[in-house]
């Protein structure tokens, strides 16, 4: 297809997708004639992983750019790729007070505690004492181990999860794996927020000041 | 204390403090002296939730605009203001697609199935409406189905949650509700990370290659 087609497909305008691939983001398509290409399936994958990161994860495009090549690498192994995947998806921050050393030793102490296969200097590990510190300096004094009873179900939906992997060539495989983390979670931290709405609504009575009878809603 | 012992409590340099107060993003302080004002906890916590919605909720410095007006306005219920808090924390988006109407329809749908208490319009519609869209877009073809089971359990811990908040003043219990929304939510989304790492690690073996043994590190 043309750059046209390309746009109609992916619902991107085309001087974002000449955007994308000035930036490299995209890879580019077969050379017809001067100025004009052809792109097909493998780019309009693209295009939707691009676009799930920007809104979905809200990731600039450095980091986009970062997750992309180790999508595109095939010197590293699945497993390496979506490490790499995943830490460039923890954007990076000044992480030097007190407070996050004492959040990030937390987090080690927790990983240990379930044996999580996590690297040492995962970004993942910084993007969960990110939140502990938050919630630390607004006194919710958090403890991990409030989440310790979810771990063994977050472990089984994991391994669910990367089932549904499709087995096609690894840049569709991990396409895939970098878009089911980013909009699984994003489901279910809308899932998440919805709750807190209806459980707003319990606790606080609705918008005439009706006040919910007990337990309503819930059974 | 003086701007630069807010900057000390808050660990926000004196320059972003300025820019916080020049955009009204934070409350003057009580002047003391030309140039010169006093400031107390009220503005240690506004800036701390100003940072939490910049960095773990990449808020715009516009929807954090949104979200503070809700919770100091005086005039909506605390219901109420949280409905308006959750929606800023959704960012603007074109959602005018086919695909997107009938993700929409679905969530519908799934609100009505679990009589949910989430407003017509809420914005966390539309969050979970983008997450299908763009599932559905890379071949996920996900039915909301799949999460009903974990739904009572979401409302059962939403409502602790909210239990959780301090009964204190109205912009404490907001600020309280704003921040352990986007916190607890960066902290879940962490914890589903290192699940998915682990389960990587098991599908796809370790960095040098090395295939794990069945099932290990799950017990």
């Amino acid at each position: 297809m043309k750059v046209g087609g390309l746009s109609s497909a992916s619902g991107v305008s085309v001087a974002t997708l000449k955007y994308y691939l000035r930036e490299g983001l995209l890879h580019a398509g077969v050379a017809t004639a001067v100025n004009q290409a052809d792109y097909d399936d493998s780019h309009v994958r693209r295009v939707r992983l691009i676009r799930a990161l920007l809104d979905l994860a809200n990731l600039s495009l450095a980091d986009i750019g970062r997750v992309l090549a180790a999508v595109d690498d095939e010197a590293v192994s699945v497993h390496d790729a979506f490490g790499i995947a995943q830490d460039a998806m923890v954007p990076a921050r000044d992480r030097s007070s007190p407070a996050y050393a004492q959040a990030i030793a937390d987090v080690a102490v927790f990983v240990r505690r379930h044996r999580l296969r996590v690297r040492p200097d995962a970004g993942v590990r910084w993007m969960l004492a990110d939140a502990l510190v938050a919630l630390r300096e607004a006194n919710w004094d958090l403890d991990l181990t409030v989440f310790d009873e979810r771990m063994p179900d977050a472990l089984a939906r994991a391994a669910v999860e990367l089932s549904l992997v499709p087995p096609v060539d690894r840049v569709e495989q991990m396409e895939a794996s970098v878009i089911g983390t980013i909009g699984l979670e994003v489901a279910v931290s809308a899932l998440r927020r919805m709750a807190l709405e209806h459980a707003s609504w319990q606790r606080f009575g609705g918008a005439r000041g009706r006040r919910p009878s007990a337990g309503r809603g819930t059974a």
